[in-house]
């Protein structure tokens, strides 16, 4: 293969991650809103499409392989296809766990709404923003906005952190909510599994930028997907 | 790079993605050990020592770039190289899964046993057996070993069901165990997710080895990491 045309395949393989992150970031946001609106319908949608995203992996697993195979490539090249492969993984996860908010949008749906749901869409909304820049950032190779990413994702554990003690309380003063609370309360651990994916794929990022390994370093206790 | 070396430097990889395995697995062992143990000690030792588990990722992690730079390889080895790039991420993440079992192991110690614990631990022996085989598989290129492992990341799923609708009848019954039980319940999750971290090992072992991607095929429904 000869350099333009690696080239073209190194763009074309940055597209279609990015059409794999709007993909299941489309699926995530779906999954959140079909809680939010009541709608079991669009839940159960999440849950049938699956296997879009499972191909679009597939794909981009093969032309990443392809290209490590046909070019000696430079070490630069080379984090990027092997960043690639990784992020490919973390997007597929998050795939999975829209299917998962989905799946327990499904129990939860039956029964009268618990509360207005405040906490959640927003761990929503900054695992979304998360999952958009740290592709972002792989694209413009920017490390900085890689970095805000890692910053976002104690946000995110914090309101983890409160949308368990708040329903705790809930539980605690009426067991007539307890089914409804565990179901938000996985709800919300699905979007924090999210955010972690978010936060793997921007530590690749920065990697790649500067080839340097950040995993670990930026602050241990972050490191760990809590849960 | 020649050759003899080169076969040295994918030996001296696999060793290490062992020994990665046989870390990781001890603290995952030790952490379920800590809750039916009920030794605070423990638990907290699980979280002081993940460092080891990090440093080994990024010098595994290294090893891979370098075998991917030095020489141009074979299309298997080159599937073995990004196996092994995938593994190790699955191999740390199985780590978290333990330092986040500790969490909630110190979560719950400090209150009276809400039940003889049968379940998890079972879950968790079979989570341990799936991660050791799925390596195993990696190591002698076996496919039907991966395969069983395949299959043993139901009973896991059924298992986790099975705690929850147990703690659930708990809660119910007495709101005096709900903080208890949704510890446990969030334990039993810890242990699912490292049955599907070894899931993802044996699906890149069983594409190593048949070049053939089974995941999404062997049972879409097996593919979601439910939580």
């Amino acid at each position: 293969m000869e350099r333009h045309h690696f080239e073209e395949e190194l763009q074309a393989l940055k597209q279609r991650l990015l059409t794999m992150g709007a993909l299941v970031e489309e699926r995530a946001h779906r999954a959140v809103r079909s809680l939010i609106d009541r709608r079991l319908d669009e839940a159960e949608l999440v849950i049938q499409s699956d296997q879009e995203v499972n191909d679009l992996q597939i794909e981009i697993d093969r032309r990443c392989l392809t290209l490590l195979a046909l070019q000696q490539p430079a070490a630069s090249d080379l984090r990027l296809i092997t960043a690639a492969l990784k992020i490919n993984d973390d997007l597929e996860r998050i795939g999975d766990q829209a299917v998962n908010i989905a799946e327990n949008v499904i129990k939860v749906l039956p029964q009268a709404p618990l509360k207005p749901l405040i906490d959640i869409p927003r761990m929503a909304d900054i695992a979304q923003s998360m999952t958009r820049d740290a592709l972002d950032a792989f694209v413009k190779r920017d490390a900085d906005l890689a970095r805000s990413v890692l910053k976002r994702d104690d946000e995110v554990d914090d309101l983890k952190d409160q949308v368990f003690r708040e329903l705790l309380t809930y539980m605690m003063a009426d067991p007539g909510t307890i089914q409804r609370a565990l179901a938000l309360i996985l709800i919300s651990r699905n979007i924090e599994r999210i955010a972690d994916h978010a936060t793997n794929i921007a530590e690749d990022v920065i990697f790649l930028v500067e080839a340097k390994d950040v995993r670990h370093h930026h602050d241990a206790t972050e490191e760990v997907e809590k849960s």
